[in-house]
C-alpha cells in the first residue's frame, strides 16, 4: 500500500512540475507545455511540488529544483540576509551557496507543512526545512513559499527561507 | 499637497484597520463592524494596512499593531527561528520581545515595499524592516506578510519575519 502511494506521489510530482526530471533542459523549458496533474486536489497538487523539490534536492539535481520556481524576472526569493530577484538571480545564489567549492547540498527534508489555498490559482506553504551535512553538520530553518497556477501546473513565486 | 496624502493615508488607515485606534479596545474588537475603506484599489488598501501598522508601532502602541493581524487562532507568525501560532501567542511574543523589562519597541520603517494581490480578497506583500533604537543600535531584516479581506478589511494571516 505504501508502494503504490509513493509511485503515486512521484507520478502526481512528475506531472506538477514537468520538467523536474528533465534536468539537462534549459530553464526555459518551462514554458513547455505541461502535463496535468493525476490529483484535482490543489492541496495535494501544491504538496506534490514540495516533494518534487526536496526529491530533485536529495539527488543533488539544483536545476530539477529550479524547475519548481516560476521562471521570471518577477520571481522573488529572501534567504539569510538578502534578496534575490529573478529566476536567474535566484539559481545563481543557490549555486553560489550549495554548489561551490568546498559547499555541498546535503540532504534536505520538511517537516510541520501547512497548504493554505488562498484562490483556485493562488496557494502558500509553510514549514520547517532541515539540512544535514557530510560533516555531520546539520542546519534549519523555516520557508514560506507563495504559489500561482500558471496553466495546469503550480509554481513558487515567492519563497522566504530564514 | 504632500500634507493632503498624509491625511488621506491615515484616514484610510483607521478605514481599513477599524480597530488600530482603538487600543483600549480588547482584540476580539476586530469582529465589530468595519467601516468601509475610502480606496477601492485593493494594492492602497493593503498599503494602508501597513502604514497603519507602521505608526502603531511607533507611538508604541503593541495593541493596536496587532489589531492588523487576523484575529484567530489560525494565524500563524515566523520569526527568528520560533514560530508563533495563534493572535494571542503572537501578542505574547511580541510583548516578550519588545515590551519586557530592558526591551524598548524603537521606531520602524519600511522599505522596499512590494504588494501583489493574488485574488480579490487575498494578497502579500514584501518588504524590508528597519528598527532604530534608543542606544543606537539598528536592526534590520526582511518580511513577507499574507493577507487576506474579511468584509471590507484586510488582515495579515502569515507574517515571516527574518
Amino acid at each position: 500500500m505504501k508502494r503504490i502511494r509513493y509511485v503515486w506521489l512521484l507520478l502526481l510530482a512528475c506531472a506538477l512540475c514537468p520538467n523536474e526530471l528533465r534536468s539537462s533542459g534549459t530553464p526555459q523549458a518551462q514554458s513547455g507545455a505541461p502535463t496535468a496533474p493525476d490529483s484535482t486536489d490543489p492541496k495535494a497538487q501544491v504538496r506534490a511540488v514540495l516533494e518534487a523539490q526536496r526529491t530533485a534536492w536529495n539527488r543533488h539535481d539544483l536545476r530539477a529544483y529550479m524547475q519548481c520556481y516560476w521562471n521570471s524576472p518577477e520571481l522573488t526569493f529572501f534567504g539569510g540576509d538578502a534578496a534575490a530577484t529573478g529566476w536567474e538571480n535566484t539559481y545563481e545564489r543557490y549555486r553560489a551557496a550549495y554548489q561551490a567549492p568546498g559547499r555541498e547540498m546535503g540532504r534536505l527534508e520538511w517537516s510541520d507543512i501547512r497548504i493554505e489555498l488562498l484562490a483556485p490559482d493562488a496557494a502558500f506553504a509553510t514549514g520547517s526545512w532541515h539540512l544535514a551535512l557530510k560533516n555531520g553538520s546539520r542546519r534549519q530553518g523555516m520557508f514560506t513559499v507563495i504559489l500561482r497556477k500558471f496553466g495546469n501546473n503550480w509554481y513558487i513565486i515567492h519563497d522566504h527561507s530564514s
